[in-house]
């Protein structure tokens, strides 16, 4: 505000044409009577709502009115309007844009085609997909009555609430035991990722937006507030000191990582949903974009919430979770320990139902739609005990002579776990690595989905399975899986007598796999980017070493302007993916083409996509409503 | 052979017109007299020396030699003939190019050149630069009495001689001590690969050239005999038998990986060397040959080796072995346990006059020719003990109570490696990203080599140092980077008043590298690609997981045609490499580019290599004359 030398006013103030929080359509702002330019600046007078004008100065009030709503018409838009008025006249200072929340965002960009002064396609423009991560969040109830402690920075959005606790141990052994904990630190380093992993947010009084806990906290999708430097910390005693207030370890905290605050006690939280105009914006996102909207769900659970989101698929189902679950990993176990093929095969048959169960509930639950399930992805040596705790363990009965028995058993586990154990498992025996070596395993995957899908069809519903085949990079990799999935496939229809459409396809994520992509096409009915992989690959980054390591450092450094993981690199693994599609076209005019990475929910990232010319996104549940208003302003900002 | 029903002959035989095992030109093979064909197929008779024929039948005799000259003369290389006697008449039955050792086509092919049969192009076009290998690795003495107790498969190249043991364990235990042991097993796993390391050879009873114990031999350069079905190993009693000998444990025997011979006692050894003829060769070579050859070398007496096989610099000086040495690491520890950059600076401080040491002996063995250095580049976790290790230690101490103190320094130190540990190291905090988070270290680096450089360019040394940063992916990570070389070089010009020359240039060992070549040539005087990490990260392989893991069994179901860490993808990874040569080279005409991956020693990739238009290759010294030829080949081959 640039009030200058104006001399005494007998009035000046700042208004929105709507309110900016909410967007409804109600002057909002705020006034000073017979200011000083510097009473306003120095911010030594309280200033009153703008409504109070009404009544001191009516004919001004309304003849402000009429200015708002008149500069709101040119510029179509919600305006921030600074303005005085000197012996009796209204003086409009300056005006501009407002700035306003997510909701408010979306609810005057709705008023404002309700009210015939933008298209709708403007109003797709005029929200932007990134600030609705805001309201696709767990929030505080902005109704509720809270204590605010402190502001920090908003490091990784989302609100958490959870006992104080200030070592990463401590949060790791409580966290891990199903406590709801708050980790407190100075600042995070490496150290504490153990205790980071289970806690439920993060509160650092140091560091800023690229801060260790930062970075690590938004790459868990994890609520966090950083550089929160009023509370001082005093880990010694185990506990923080905010404005003469003490917060001990146990005492409850919420915090509130889209807006930095930090609150007392645990503030009452709402679930994201989709509002009455938030829903609207979609629908008409929805009627202008090409570009199709899926979600990553492995569970029928998740697939019933990614319908409610608008997710027309998904794109990304992971057996792997259903691998993890407490009742099966027993069984997972014994086949990967298993010491002859018939000991595996054996354990395979009785995952078989179990897994037939689980895609049957996924198909079930996404009728009418296209499910992409990925067969089986991460390294066997995941589902084993760790051998470091074995060897604790191994090592308390060798001194302690108590169990010989116990301790041949667990030495020879330990062989078995070591022999599996690899230097640089993303770069490992995984995925159709799996399947080349251990063909069963896939087998059994393919037999359980088909099975699902011979039921589903013979009670009428509508499915449409499609077979993605991981971490592909070599075409005759995709070629020896696919003779093995239609293989099955075809005994199942068999069988059962019966028929079903389904689709062989497989992901990139590898630099190979985009360089022989023509080749690779050729045995593929789709291609479905990895791009976390991928990332990880062209640059060379372990994404769990390089968001704890050294990604804070580049981040500070300016070596990158953004994180990868998070928004797609165009520059480089752009080139890859353009390559890919390029040349996956080239043999397969059919093929489609989707991305099940993260960056199939960031904006920028699905801008990307929509140029290269892919079909669909997928991404987790709670993106598909930015992915479809991303998908809409993409169509439209490169429409010819 | 085919003899027909020839009736009764009076004389017929195979003979080669020179020495297939030595190159000598004399008739060299064997014929039996009044043979029937089928005597000479079963094998009943022994047959004799072709020399005999010429006291048995002169005229005959001297009419082959004539036959023999004629045909050498016309096909213009050593041959293979087979001939009969019938009725005083000579027949030659058939005739064809000799299969030869690498001595022999070495000294075959220069003699044809002597005898003005071919001209020196073709004779570098005769030798088969990958059989050459047979000549650069240590072996057995063929003028030596050995005692040949079997013969498996030659699946690793070199002779070793050690101590039978039986398991992986003991091979670990004993090699670690610095005893030769040679670990005998039916087949290995990736469970033996902690005994496979430190054993000097290997030996197999069963398994194929492919088999997990010959894919890890040749990666790590080991000779290694598969599939030696003849000796009947039996582990519970420690022995294997072979021809009813039995060979016990700590009998000393050799393995011959170049012929599968497995023999009793040590046999004598020889060196590799350049003979003569071998000289004369690749002299030829190097008048053809357009590809510049160095050597991988971090010594200065692998330096001296590499100028005596003719290599004109050294492509890769690792620094990081220099580091490892006993007397160093306590320093490198200290270094990277340092609490406070104070600290660090102080152990840096420390190691500088070490290096200076290092790089002014390996700069001065290179005088007159580049040297690449490498700056640091494995992850510091590296330098420090294993967290397992630890663990066992301190577990103990826990259990007995015995020594508090000391359990509590080891829980330290144990935190520290634990915050170093990585989940991906070869994707994790290396390489040029040490230099970002800890430029001390880099600049400790490079101190040490322009003060080397200085004391040299003093002494009237003509030294060309040329500093390689590793790793990059990122422009801004080299701009960075090459400011901290620019520097302290200038600051040492200053300091010592003098002036000297160097280059600053980076690995190019990332897929995004290459994708960005053009904005990295900006900052670079030389590219290296190092294919050994670009092969990891294209095809998403980690090395030593997948040639203990996987790989074999994609090379047995023929998923791939070739190992990829032997011989360059041309087909995928290629397609990265020469598109960082254009884009290199499109903004850099003066990038000097080079290899310095273990395929720049592969026949195969250095013609690659040639065509995509590198400067140089640099290889393993051994590898040096190989190249050279190989370089010579490919410039006649593709010649336009």
């Amino acid at each position: 505000m640039v009030f200058g030398n104006m001399g005494p006013t007998s009035g000046t103030g700042v208004a929105f044409t709507r309110n900016p929080a909410t967007g409804e359509n109600v002057l909002y702002g705020e006034y000073l009577m017979n200011a000083q330019g510097e009473d306003v600046v120095a911010g030594i007078r309280t200033p009153e709502p703008i409504v109070h004008l009404k009544d001191e100065l009516p004919e001004i009030y309304a003849e402000f009115r009429r200015a708002a709503e008149l500069l709101e018409e040119h510029y179509r838009e919600l305006q921030d309007i600074e303005f005085t008025v000197q012996e009796g006249k209204l003086y409009i200072l300056q005006t501009r844009s407002g700035k306003r929340t997510a909701a408010a965002a979306v609810k005057v960009a709705v008023d404002l085609v309700r009210e015939g002064k933008i298209s709708k396609e403007e109003a797709l423009l005029r929200v932007d997909p990134g600030q609705l991560v805001q309201l696709m969040h767990r929030r505080i109830d902005p109704d509720a009555e809270i204590e605010v402690l402190a502001t920090g920075l908003p490091a990784s959005p989302g609100a958490a609430t959870g006992k104080v606790v200030f070592t990463a141990d401590e949060a790791e052994m409580r966290g891990n035991n199903g406590e709801a904990v708050i980790l407190v630190r100075t600042e995070t380093t490496p150290d504490d990722i153990h205790g980071l992993i289970p806690a439920r947010g993060v509160l650092t009084s140091r560091g800023g937006m690229t801060s260790h806990a930062a970075v690590v906290a938004r790459g868990m999708g994890k609520p966090a507030v950083c550089g929160c430097e009023t509370i001082k910390i005093d880990a010694e005693k185990e506990l923080f000191i905010v404005d003469g207030k003490t917060v001990r370890k146990d005492d409850l905290i919420t915090i509130d990582g889209a807006t930095g605050h930090v609150i007392m006690g645990a503030a009452p939280m709402i679930e994201p949903e989709l509002t009455g105009d938030f829903e609207t914006i979609l629908s008409w996102a929805d009627e202008v974009r090409t570009l199709g909207v899926r979600a990553n769900a492995d569970y029928p659970r998740d697939a019933i919430q990614a319908r409610q989101f608008g997710a027309a698929g998904i794109g990304l189902c992971r057996t792997e979770h259903m691998f993890m679950e407490p009742l099966r990993l027993p069984i997972v176990q014994e086949m990967i320990l298993a010491d002859t093929p018939e000991g595996r095969r054996e354990s395979l048959a009785r995952l078989l139902p179990i897994q037939e169960e689980d895609f049957y509930g996924v198909l079930k639950a996404m009728a009418g739609y296209p499910v992409t399930i990925r067969l089986l992805d991460p390294p066997l040596h995941e589902f084993l005990p760790k051998a470091e705790e074995l060897l604790v363990e191994i090592t308390e009965l060798r001194v302690t002579q108590k169990d010989p028995a116990r301790l041949e058993e667990l030495q020879d586990l330990l062989r078995k776990v070591r022999s599996l154990t690899e230097f640089n498992p993303m770069l490992g025996h995984r995925g159709c690595r799996l399947g080349v070596s251990f063909p069963d395993v896939y087998e059994m995957q393919a037999r359980a989905i088909f099975a699902a899908v011979s039921r589903l069809v013979k009670e009428g519903v509508e499915v449409y399975p499609e077979i993605m085949i991981p971490l592909v990079g070599i075409p005759a990799e995709l070629e020896m899986m696919r003779a093995l999935v239609v293989g099955v496939a075809e005994e199942i229809m068999q069988r059962d007598g019966i028929k079903f459409d389904y689709k062989v396809g497989t992901m990139i994520e590898l630099p190979r796999a985009c360089l022989v992509a023509d080749r690779i096409a050729e045995q593929a009915d789709f291609f479905s980017f990895g791009t976390n992989d991928l990332t990880q690959t062209t640059f060379g980054f372990s994404r769990d070493d390089a968001e704890s390591k050294f990604l804070p450092v580049y981040l500070e450094k300016k070596v990158l302007q953004e994180n990868p993981f998070a928004v797609l690199d165009e520059e480089g693994m752009g080139q890859l993916i353009t390559t890919a599609v390029e040349k996956g076209r080239s043999v397969n005019l059919q093929l489609h083409i989707g991305i099940c990475g993260e960056h199939g929910g960031d904006p920028e990232s699905i801008d990307f996509c929509h140029r290269a010319g892919f079909d669909y996104v997928s991404c987790s549940s709670f993106r598909v409503p930015i992915a479809r208003l991303a998908a809409a302003r993409a169509e439209l900002l490169h429409r010819k």
